[in-house]
């Protein structure tokens, strides 16, 4: 395991120079310097171009060696020639860069010579890099907020334990984009791109010791040193759920993927069995992505995969109980002790099984008992209460006791909500209270799914 | 194939009695009142209750009887045990009824033998009977809608072209939800619960030669009569796609779905043959269901599985390529032709692929370039192009070129538009212009899937 205080410059920087900087509307440059004073970052940001003596009202030094201060991090955010030359003449002067644009491997063999280069010097001066062709950091934690897409475009999360390690930057943004207006928030977010010097291995050592971050999510499309990245998950995921996206499977979006950051996408059997090794829960897609931000957020693992399912709707339960079979939950039957107990509680028509479903006479308070009944000794590992708001009886006074019930069980109780907009407004009640909140059947079974993985690997 | 006018009474009443009508709030009769004057019911509405004269100030009849116009259709919202009474007593004087209320077969012996009863005055009489144990229908065709949860619970979705077909009125209820949030139409909606007589073999007789309806999607538990459903359901899918959800695939969920309609959740595997005998599109869940409605409200079918994917971010390109793979469709490289076309249009520094990429600098332009270019020809049967919002370049003008270079096309093409508040707003724009708007890669690719599936089926 590499020293994790190394990537201190990154994710804790005192002092930012952005090189490019300048007041032209819509350049990358211009949108990275609001980003940082949006995201409310303390340091100082030096701006950098020698065309200018003023940028956003700051003073804009030459180059960076004209700042004569500790710089921790520099935002290069020019061509990619200039960017080698910026780093050329960095050395020394800054502890980290992060190389904003592209031009480099993903474009051919030109860009590939370029980003041989850009590693040399960084081997030689010293220098982290992170990128290039990448959108840099968001981070909750150090206010720092490197993204090139401004915030009318794309709304940022706000502070959470959950951190995001993304190849890609268009997807770090899209979840980034999903995860604030759903409300979870996120710890740290990297946009590492074509990496030529800073892996997603740097970030996991880094992360595993955060006390910041409670997981850790990663879209990878290629990984060059397995051996390294196995070791920093391994000892990551000990610590804290690690949870996997691989793109770029098939050999369709395994030419995608190469393209995109120059990454060979690699036989995806090979990362299957590396995920397993270090204990990287391993998720399929995009939606699956936001599923794990959105449970990992609020639970960390479940001592088991099996799960009891409490609804209202018959063929919404029937649904989950379905997804809970394709994911290898086991939604196994209810003890006859249990059934008897329940069985006094509810009226005699009630067929009291797994999944329960209290029909449209349900009320806030059946909810609980069979919530509490349910959860009570060693019977199952995780509850999914689908609570659909027809039944007349059913007030908001329900959130409530869900949560109350949920939390005296010590186990993970997920929320499904599915339905339109009175649904909705409903869903913000269980969120407030903690809950994990999913709008289909088969994104709360997927949440499940995924924490009864984690169970495995933590303890 | 039965008769498909049989079943007029039940899609374009010109009467409808509703028996245990009252004027107490919350009271399913009640709300059942309220949902037809909503819908605007343009027929007559014959309160029937013996203890009140007036409710919601309609002459209230003491029975059917006492009616003395022809009346189509009677609700019967009352006790089980009553229901039956009021289904002898209606003999010739109702076409068809929908008991709405449980407690027949779904809570064991004596509610079966109370269904059985109700089956044979159903044969003796020759009233058709949907249900019980259901919510009745929903029509934007006919105004109808005998749903017991308040719009203020449950928006109704407006008119469209998709019908549905579900033993499950909680099921019907939500995906109605979220249609309607989601802007998506329906033309007839049945929940038929027990289908003590009417079952979704009959109504997809009506549905086949229906003119309203575009595409028929089933949630189905359990089928009783396995042949009459496989040749209603062979003619139906002749002339529009027919999509099926078989709920209770696995033991778990069989269990649940026997308990919650009082049908046989049968084997699995005999529901897969003969969803594949009748050319009926099998999906597997609740998003599945949604994703269904979405495309099949725009569109009938694909000519092929061959798909272009055009994008602005790599990362989703890349995971819908994936995603399509896993779902058999294929994202087949572009001809040496077009790339050479394409590099003519496009920066040299472009990977002209597929997915194609256009990079955080494209241009409406470049998008309306990429999908003429790539759909023209026979080379691919549909596109998916996921645009995000983050390039600065894009402006409103792109829906608008989008939707009239898919139109000459001739071609379905969906839309991916993912990520926050920003992308939902520019998701009405597509919509509005007639594009199906998916909010996630798998989302797009699922009703892609759906759709070259459809493709095989419909001359």
């Amino acid at each position: 395991m590499a020293d994790a205080g190394k990537l201190d410059f990154l994710f804790n920087p005192r002092s930012i120079a952005v090189v490019g900087a300048t007041d032209s509307k819509g350049k990358l440059s211009s949108i990275i310097m609001a980003s940082l004073e949006n995201a409310g970052f303390k340091g100082k940001i030096y701006p950098v171009n020698p065309k200018h003596n003023i940028v956003r009202g700051r003073r804009c030094f030459p180059d960076i060696k004209a700042i004569e201060e500790d710089v921790d991090l520099a935002v290069i955010a020019v061509s990619s020639l200039t960017a080698v030359e910026v780093i050329r003449g960095a050395a020394g002067l800054v502890k980290g860069a992060i190389v904003i644009g592209g031009g480099f491997s993903e474009t051919g063999f030109n860009g590939a010579l370029l980003e041989a280069e850009l590693k040399e010097l960084s081997a030689k001066s010293g220098i982290r890099i992170v990128g290039p062709n990448c959108m840099g950091i968001y981070d909750t934690v150090s206010s720092v907020d490197t993204f090139f897409i401004p915030r009318e475009r794309a709304k940022r999360p706000g502070p959470g334990r959950v951190s995001v390690l993304s190849q890609s930057g268009s997807f770090a943004l899209i979840a980034m984009e999903e995860f604030a207006s759903e409300g979870i928030g996120v710890a740290r977010v990297v946009s590492y791109g074509n990496k030529a010097d800073v892996d997603e291995a740097d970030c996991l050592d880094f992360l595993a010791e955060d006390s910041s971050t409670g997981a850790v999510l990663l879209y990878i499309e290629g990984i060059s040193d397995g051996r390294k990245f196995v070791e920093s998950a391994t000892e990551c995921a000990k610590k804290k759920p690690v949870i996997a996206l691989k793109a770029g499977r098939y050999s369709a979006g395994g030419g995608a993927a190469r393209s995109h950051t120059g990454a060979m996408a690699g036989r995806y059997e090979l990362y299957r069995a590396a995920f397993k090794k270090a204990g990287v829960i391993e998720i399929s897609g995009y939606e699956e992505f936001i599923d794990a931000g959105r449970v990992f957020s609020r639970f960390s693992k479940a001592p088991g995969k099996r799960v009891v399912i409490i609804t209202d709707g018959g063929g919404i339960g029937v649904s989950m109980a379905d997804e809970c079979a394709a994911r290898g939950l086991i939604v196994a039957q209810l003890s006859g002790e249990k059934v008897e107990k329940l069985k006094k509680t509810f009226p005699g028509y009630f067929t009291v099984s797994n999944p329960l479903d209290l029909t449209g006479s349900a009320t806030d308070e059946w909810y609980g008992d069979a919530l509490r009944e349910t959860l009570s000794g060693d019977d199952f590992d995780i509850a999914i209460v689908a609570a659909l708001w027809g039944p007349p009886a059913l007030t908001d006074e329900l959130p409530a006791i869900l949560a109350e019930t949920a939390k005296k069980s010590g186990k993970p109780v997920i929320i499904c909500s599915p339905g339109g907009e009175y649904a909705k407004t409903k869903k913000r009640l269980f969120e407030e209270l903690g809950l994990p909140v999913f709008s289909t059947p088969e994104g709360a079974v997927r949440a499940a799914a995924a924490l009864s993985k984690s169970g495995k690997w933590i303890r």
